[in-house]
């Protein structure tokens, strides 16, 4: 009889997958229509295309925990958004404007998503109270990406 | 002789471990208190527990290199507020308010953490310089994750 | 005939190189000339030295993709500040400062860097729009960490 053969190598490392979600996308100018998700369709990075700039959504492939930021331009009046999975407000973000006083406010927010779930931001309440400003020296932004995936062949090769 | 066995498969691809250390929590109500840790008592993201809301702080169980970030509302006072480190003050926040004009701050910091290292946010100096708010429709949120391991069985399966 | 061999161990779990780029950098005093980098020169983290507070720059030694994020004092007048990628202005801040009003201002972004870019803040336009604030209890701060490599035995251990 022949020998045995050997035992197989050991398995790569694990490795960070460069097709794990990752996206900032920014407003080009402004958004204040409420209750629809606002459309940040400016991309800085959205390769994977898990933003559809079309819905206004994040939509998670990958299930896992993700990181989500967003920086929001206060003008001409005061804003109110959130931060809305799947058609739920998780987190509220509340700036008053004042006359020749342009604001920043900014959120952060970890979340743990299922496949399928959507993320994105939304002014509520009245459309008085929604202005989201751009322009071209001014941006407005909203950005996510996966800390740690459930599913170790999405975020590692094989 | 017969001929050799072929090698074996080569090994699994390793992977991220979901256990590693990821939080961001929120206010539920006002915080004013001076010189204690401010206590962020609704949970966003608290699955593994490093932050103890009775305490206010985040405790470090894996030592490594962490991310932590934190946004507030500024009303109706001013605040100043400052990120700790084990009783030491590493990085200051300060926002002036105004009437009708409520607005948001906020932090990063990268920190590499022992095991057992705490960190939080406190209101420093005077209470009169110090409240921190939040309704239910406006929050002040404080995330923490780990980005890099220095042990790596705490940030991975085996 | 052998037998074929057993299959290989799994492979080692992946690994967060702690070489990996990660910098939280702040400003120990007030930056306001315009069209050159704004120079962090108080380290909160900056054990790899790929922040170069000389030049004020950001300098990607491993290709990949990276987050950056930036918290500014807006103080005692208005500020205009871009992130560049080598001598090209990608994001914009701006923030309006009122009397006995001073704000915070941040933004974040995802950039796919290749070795050798360059990442900077810079305040942009006439001087008179672009002080940073600063002093020992009031930080403005510049961070950034690699999310995932594209060159895997830069951020992974073999
Ligand atoms: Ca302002
Ligand atoms: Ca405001
Ligand atoms: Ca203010």
């Amino acid at each position: 009889d022949g020998r045995d053969g050997e035992n197989g190598k050991p398995g790569e490392p694990g490795q960070r997958e460069s097709r794990a979600p990752k996206v900032t996308v920014g407003l080009t100018s402004r958004a204040s229509a409420a209750n629809v998700p606002i459309r940040f369709n400016k991309p800085f990075y959205n390769e994977q295309r898990h933003y559809d700039d079309t819905s206004g959504k994040f939509r998670c492939v990958y299930p896992g925990v993700y990181f989500f930021t967003y920086h929001l331009t206060i003008y001409p009046k005061d804003t109110r958004v959130s931060l809305y999975r799947n058609g739920k407000a998780v987190m509220f973000t509340y700036d008053q404007f004042q006359e020749n006083n342009l604001d920043q406010a900014s959120g952060s927010i970890i979340l743990r998503l299922e496949a399928r779930d959507e993320v994105y931001l939304q002014v509520y309440g009245e459309e008085e109270h929604g202005e989201i400003y751009a322009d071209n020296t001014n941006d407005s932004t909203f950005s996510g990406f996966l800390l740690y995936s459930d599913d170790p062949a999405s975020s590692q090769r094989s």
